[in-house]
């Protein structure tokens, strides 16, 4: 049975969006990045090598429908995805015989053909944006490119017509964009979240003596895949390697003792999870159980910091001198905490040297590990999103320093 | 057992580089996509954001030892892959505690506390850059950057401080030092192409009645991840969906009849396998014969083109003229194969505006495939190496109309 295309919806707040460029005086907003094209379409679409290009423009205006500029032979990607919200700009030669009249097809085969039929195929790609710009009525008007996965003579042929030659660079005013989540964003958020948590709690139950980072490293990989999700960082370091902070090869087989260290990072739908615990085999020393306690109230305090109006500086220094106090007298770090969205890490980072204030909506990853190497290393991180009075957990785990 | 760490090997052709950078008189090239990076370190460092800079300097002088320069939070995956045959430049604070004498370790850990201990914090990337040139003793000479990955801004900071304030933007020039692969890279590509073919000829035996694409994509997916690869576009179309170039989505269940069309693409240690076949559940109709027989015979007649010497865009006018004659009189292409190594397109497609010869160590997937919407599309891919007298497979399946 042939099931019917969904539609795709975008966590594009629009308005947010109007505002931050009517406050840079930008028409439009070109993005280039899979990230912002995420963003903007609620799909993403990849380019399969640098020299491809593809963007998604947005429209300072909130009614104005926003534009895909693809080569020719994404239309049948898009036919696919279902992504009917956006107005499309196509370049390049990309053959594709046949007719569908009368003959077996599919709603995507439908669509796409009819895409084939009705979209005009422009010289390259700047040729495509800008006949994007001019059907919006935004030709000659000051655009903002986000500048990161843009080829630079392209860029730069673009910016030439522009008004003063220039393009303003806007990868940062679309993370500024970002940094508020509709309720869209924080419902996905959370799923990959539950995801994430879901696997580790697999992982937590497969921990036994004999049993190799790699299985379980493997185990988190593939269970990702299969619920539609692309693993990537995936820490889990078992004994002396649970000092390592990130890790990307698996030498250890767990033995009684050991305290297992998972920091576990996926994308589900282009929205990212990463989430952490600690785990013993068997008793925990003196030296785990302190350690973790001092580590524990430390992320206790950031999130007792968290609400509207708290600057991100200062949750870290409360984070940091707590864990100080509560035991670990010489702990650094550079943060305890980051914004995670469609990347990563997204604008703002409990962190030192980041003074901005917290506001409703914004999602947070707080973690406050500890790494000792020849001794062992902490994690607990958790996601949440800050609410009108404080936060609302999106994880569920214990948080406690688990035992096997 | 704690593995012991193997050294990576890198594809470099540092002779070949020397030459082309002296041609462009360029002392250096600076890598920042993690493709280019692999070709100088035989590892990739994939940055976790967009804003997170990583960069590789591979000398003109073709003993002098290639650079790293990380933030410093990466040192310990520099050590887990035991990349030792760069020197190190970090930037940014990351910290870890503690000391290992006398204490339980393994390899990586042992090297990751030795360069934490021997390695030097610079401010920023550029900085980071700029020490490692002028330890190189390249200050002030020319140099390349590949423009498709650093922040544009630092770019523009870096070559402020080059002659005549200006970087040359070097990606196409490190393609081209790619087009022509080392043994080494050979080996890893048939490596790519083998396991893909596997995995493609697992898919054939799961074909039947009843099947849903989406259990073959994902079988696809997990096999390769299994086989320690990465799954890239996996077009697995039955029926009319085989007639999608690109397929991302998955809608059908495969019916007695159908014809299923495969194009599969995986990284294997960041080389590309990228093969297809196709596939007729139960008896193939004449219409099925008589075009994958035309699109067979302009598959063989590319293959019988290939030798030194030979333009690349005359295969392509080969190509599309025998399919044209052998049955399908309106067969278009814009390419009828393309290079493949670190990038799935390497420099060099077999197309009708590239009219540069082939030489040997080139390794090309050459693939003329046919696509009618309402009716069914068909596919031959492998992959080859030029001979010093033509061409060997690195592909080893038959060249048929599969049947089940």
């Amino acid at each position: 049975m042939d099931k019917p295309i969904s539609m795709p919806v975008s966590g594009v707040n629009r308005t947010r969006a109007a505002e931050l460029m009517a406050a840079s005086s930008l028409a439009a907003l070109v993005a280039t990045t899979p990230e912002n094209i995420n963003y903007i379409l609620g799909s993403q679409l990849r380019a399969s090598n640098w020299t491809m290009q593809i963007y998604a423009v947005l429209p300072q205006e909130p009614d104005a429908r926003p534009c895909v500029i693809i080569p020719t032979n994404r239309l049948g990607v898009i036919a696919q995805m279902g992504i009917t919200g956006a107005d499309l700009y196509v370049y390049s030669d990309f053959f594709v015989e046949g007719s569908i009249e009368g003959k077996p097809s599919t709603p995507d085969i439908d669509l796409f053909y009819s895409l084939l039929q009705n979209t005009t195929t422009h010289a390259g790609p700047i040729e495509a944006l800008e006949a994007a710009l001019e059907q919006l009525g935004l030709k000659g008007q000051a655009v903002g490119v986000d500048e990161m996965r843009i080829a630079p003579d392209l860029l730069a042929k673009f910016a030439g017509g522009l008004p003063g030659g220039q393009a303003m660079p806007a990868y940062k005013l679309f993370r500024q964009i970002r940094q508020i989540k509709t309720p869209f964003e924080i419902e996905r958020l959370r799923q990959s979240a539950v995801l994430n948590e879901a696997i580790e709690q697999q992982l937590i139950d497969l921990i036994a003596a004999g049993v190799h980072e790699k299985e379980l490293a493997e185990h988190y990989r593939l269970a990702v895949m299969r619920a539609g999700g692309t693993p990537a960082m995936t820490a889990v370091g078992a004994g002396p390697r649970s000092a390592l902070p990130l890790i990307e090869n698996y030498f250890r087989v767990i033995e009684p003792g050991d305290q297992i260290r998972f920091d576990l990072c996926l994308q589900l739908d282009g929205y990212w999870g990463d989430t952490g615990r600690t785990v013993v085999l068997g008793e925990a020393t003196p030296w785990m159980e302190h350690h973790f306690q001092a580590v524990r109230s430390g992320w206790e305090q950031a999130l007792e910091m968290v609400r509207p109006g708290v600057k991100a500086s200062d949750v870290f220094q409360a984070a940091v001198a707590r864990v100080q106090k509560e035991g670990i007298p010489h702990y650094r770090r550079q943060h305890v905490g980051h914004a995670i969205g469609l990347e990563l890490y997204d604008d703002i980072t409990l962190s030192p040297g980041d003074h901005r204030v917290l506001e409703p909506g914004m999602v947070l990853c707080v973690e406050v590990p500890y790494y000792e190497l020849g001794a062992g290393g902490f994690q607990i991180e958790d996601t949440i999103v800050v609410t009108a009075d404080g936060y609302e957990f999106l994880t569920q785990m214990e948080r406690k320093l688990f035992r096997k």
